[in-house]
């Protein structure tokens, strides 16, 4: 994805506070991360694209891996703002929510797979109970749950909404992994979305 | 886990064919591995704890990475038998094979973390479709949809069992990760196993 959204999109350079810069700093790492992998993101190149100098990068970030985080967080909230949104474009189908749901997850996963890297697999420090920072992925949860929790029908809601998020995550992973037929895609969306989480 | 099983059983050293050694060596860093993770693993370790030249070990393998490559396969061929056994110890259970399948299959992903990253994170060439090396997940792949089939009902097992292989990796991976509740491990893999991919 190359626009930013939500709270993450930058001001004009020249009249720009401090939470501007910072912002533009996780914008164009957000950028490009995606377009050449966390391996492509060093200080020098970021400062470049960002038009700041290396010293105001390490006066926002203490490293890499704290603008790593950042971005995971921020990427965190434009998902929960895309399930939102599919949510409620849903209010009026006889489905529900969890069919929309589950696919903008799919899409934001598959068209932001770096950054959804950050989000998932390279930031330990989003796990739940560290100070701080899990409000991000609790965004996430808390609609994956609101879609799924009319599906529960006497099952736990909690419960169903993690397992429903990991069915999302692994079937990511390993689809991203080749380990999936390709051919299959579709109708393994098809099935996790209206098929496989109602109960009875 | 600290005993190797399988073809990855290593025959004594000093009546040690060519074979045997190659066993030894990724037996040797599978558990160098699980002890101390990837990054503890280098030639030099491993050539010490396997009591092998470093020679001999690049006779075998081109580099850390086809190692790696190797212990993979290994593991996905002891996942195998693992779940097949648990599907074989089932035969009679009312509930049918599934639960006791995808319990096995959890409790090797938790036993064997950095095998379970080598085996689904840190191989790529492992994807379907590369030459020579699938045969190992495809293994695993199998077992678990022998399992499902008979929860198909109308749905096609193929899809099926990717979706239940991608449910049991996501929760895995969430799990391990810290996002999801650790108090509610036990209740999600009761809902696996017992009353989500049942249908109606």
């Amino acid at each position: 994805m190359s626009t930013p959204r939500l709270g993450c999109v930058p001001g004009p350079a020249e009249k720009a506070t401090e939470q501007d810069r910072r912002d533009l700093i996780v914008a164009v790492a957000r950028e490009l991360a995606e377009v050449e992998g966390w391996a492509g993101v060093s200080t020098r190149r970021l400062a470049e694209r960002a038009e700041i100098d290396v010293g105001d990068l390490y006066r926002h970030f203490a490293d890499l891996e704290a603008l790593l985080a950042a971005v995971a967080v921020c990427a965190f909230a434009d998902l929960a703002a895309d399930l939102a949104e599919a949510h409620a474009e849903a209010a009026s189908s006889p489905e529900g929510a969890w069919p929309a749901v589950a696919s903008a997850y799919l899409d934001f996963a598959y068209t932001n797979p770096e950054v959804y890297d950050a989000m998932l697999a390279l930031t330990p420090d989003l796990a739940l109970g560290v100070d701080g920072v899990p409000a991000a992925p609790r965004a996430v949860f808390a609609e994956l749950r609101a879609a799924l929790a009319p599906l529960a029908e006497g099952r736990d809601p909690d419960t169903l909404a993690e397992v429903g998020w990991s069915l999302l995550h692994g079937v990511v992973m390993l689809t991203r992994g080749g380990r999936l037929r390709p051919e299959g895609q579709e109708e393994r969306e098809a099935l996790i979305a209206q098929r496989l989480l109602r109960w009875p």
